[in-house]
């Protein structure tokens, strides 16, 4: 099959210009006659695969010069860790809006006092707390969010104002829209849903806030580490990094992130459209002021269709639609590189399916 | 540049058939009509990859039914704190064969008690202790040992009978030859020299072993999560270890590892008999009975020919040529996947090198 939709919610789709780049070079990368996976992280090949990174990421997210932009391991759940055992000394606030939230609180708690700032959970994470219930929390460490709740489908569409420095995962909607850099200490996220390949950490970081810091850390699990050392204390991920310039290359030439985070409002206002223009067959999980523009959850009415329409989305070539496993129901990940097609040609299949399915959609 | 002779010392020279490979499959594998880079790491297509990998590691390096297989990131570095974290106890045991031994020591010390077990290092590393020289160390946490010394270009050519669970980092010379898995607790590989790209680390540990680690570790640094999800808790590095695996596939055909033994041992001879056979135009850095067969290490008797000969070699088409930063000289790095014939022609080249330069060679 050579027509499919991706809609995986990472690992996902990739701009297919930056995978075609890769597979063009991936042999002989630029006349050196080596792979990027072979070549020296030391060398001037790779160093301006490195630095090229680093410049569209400051570029196009518009990073002021005053934070540090890192390339770690492990993925946003390393960062679980390291985030308070490099900064939580008196105390630190967790705001949870959903399961990665919830992990990261928990992870937190190895290391100090943690104190929940607001919580969605009484609400099944449907929504985000309003910004005039979160405090300054001036005395606190930092205060921990998640911007997009890549599993409930809710995203935050305005940041609150703390005194405290903002830590914020933006795993799942970093690079789909323009974000104000200098309202948070540090922002981490795990490559794999808008930069590139999974296996690298994007980590931006407030020197202000860096000067905090412990020391005498494991120097791994040491930000200032990667800051001295511009991510290069030990190998990086190579072809990570490469692929992650590749998808930022893609990604200034469509236009940027104005361009990007208008395409994306009008493929979830697609999708949410046929939610709710469906007669309560589609239900949205997500309150309407909460919907996320990456990751549109649902349920059907009737639960007993749902492995129906993941059978025949299948057939019909659309992959990734099955919603995670501790929530259940249906989710479409709309990351960056999913064409607008792809959410027409969902729609259209939701459609065809409610149609053929009514009368039981109505028997719930 | 096409013909290019890769001795980088990691990232490395891959093999082509494993390059090729990947490049066909890049944008669509096996029919999915997706990249490797876009599956989801809790699909089917992903799990067979994943799976692959394991089995293949399980064969070819003969690995008993009691030790897990995992994949972790960060590298060989973040196993230098992780180890310690998740065992040292009472105390541990730190043999010092080069720079990475040291590295290792240093971070154990943030968790523990560390006693030198042995050091080669006021013989600035030329020398690998004897076998008897290492004490059973029965009530350690554990020995750890550095099974080839990349930086030094030393190399145990058998292992220590230790009480204690004997620890090895061998990121630089895993899958280089046979080794006796069940002599060791816990064996450590960045993938960056003979397994594939950088971005993903090989653990083997014994269950027995396992059983000993502490409880209460953020999931992420606790080798108990990765067992238990097997290397799926979090999204692993999917394309490096997909990579991983086109690679072993390449070494399998190869003839496994007895063969890729021997033909290591003669592309390591065939570069020490061109340095012992120079009249001391080279010198090489190892003692004769601790030499590398991964990493040749030598200078020049005249070192302010060094320079000269790197430009010379990288006009040439030579690549990965020069020493650590720390050390200094040259260095080849001769992994799995770089041919006899690039090692032939790196000696055509030496041999030309001393006749042109003789004379200034003799000026120590
Ligand atoms: C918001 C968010 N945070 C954290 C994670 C965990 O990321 P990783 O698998 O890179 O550790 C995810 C994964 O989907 C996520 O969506
Ligand atoms: C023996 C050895 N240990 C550890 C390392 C560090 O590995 P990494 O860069 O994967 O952290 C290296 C790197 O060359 C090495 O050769
Ligand atoms: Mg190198
Ligand atoms: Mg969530
Ligand atoms: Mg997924
Ligand atoms: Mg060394």
């Amino acid at each position: 099959m050579n027509d499919v939709h991706n809609f995986n919610a990472g690992p996902a789709a990739l701009p297919k210009q930056a995978l075609e780049r890769a597979q063009k070079e991936l042999v002989n990368f630029d006349g050196t006659g080596m792979s990027v996976m072979e070549l020296s992280h030391r060398g001037d090949t790779y160093d301006r695969i490195h630095t090229h990174a680093i410049k569209k990421i400051r570029k196009l997210l518009d990073v002021p010069d005053d934070y540090h932009i890192l390339f770690l391991q492990g993925g946003a759940s390393l960062q679980f860790p390291m985030v308070p055992m490099n900064f939580l000394d008196s105390q630190a606030t967790y705001i949870l809006t959903g399961a990665w939230s919830e992990k990261a609180l928990a992870e937190a708690k190895h290391f100090g006092k943690t104190v929940i700032g607001a919580s969605g959970k009484d609400g099944n994470y449907k929504q985000i707390p309003a910004l005039n219930q979160i405090s300054e929390h001036a005395q606190d460490s930092y205060v921990h969010m998640t911007s997009n709740n890549t599993i409930y489908g809710t995203q935050w569409h305005a940041f609150p104002n703390t005194k405290a420095p903002l830590v914020c995962d933006m795993s799942s909607d970093i690079f789909s829209r323009r974000i104000p850099v200098n309202q948070f200490g540090l922002i981490y996220a795990g490559a794999q849903k808008n930069l590139g390949p999974s296996g690298v950490t994007l980590v931006l970081i407030q020197d202000a806030f860096l000067q905090r810091a412990k020391s005498g850390l494991p120097a791994m699990l040491s930000y200032d580490t990667f800051v001295k050392s511009n991510s290069l204390y030990n190998t990086p991920p190579v072809f990570s990094i490469y692929m992650l310039g590749l998808v930022l290359d893609w990604l200034e030439e469509s236009g940027g992130l104005t361009e990007i985070e208008n395409r994306n409002k009008a493929k979830a206002q697609l999708l949410y459209e046929a939610i709710d223009e469906s007669d309560g067959f589609y239900i949205g999980h997500a309150a309407q002021d909460s919907r996320s523009n990456m990751n549109v959850t649902f349920t059907l009415a009737n639960d007993a269709l749902t492995s129906v329409f993941l059978q025949e989305a299948k057939e019909a070539g659309f992959v990734g639609l099955n919603g995670h496993r501790s929530v259940g129901g249906l989710r479409a990940s709309i990351y960056n590189a999913v064409p607008y097609a792809s959410c027409e040609a969902l729609v259209d299949f939701m459609k065809q399916f409610k149609n053929k399915h009514a009368e039981k959609g109505a028997t719930v």
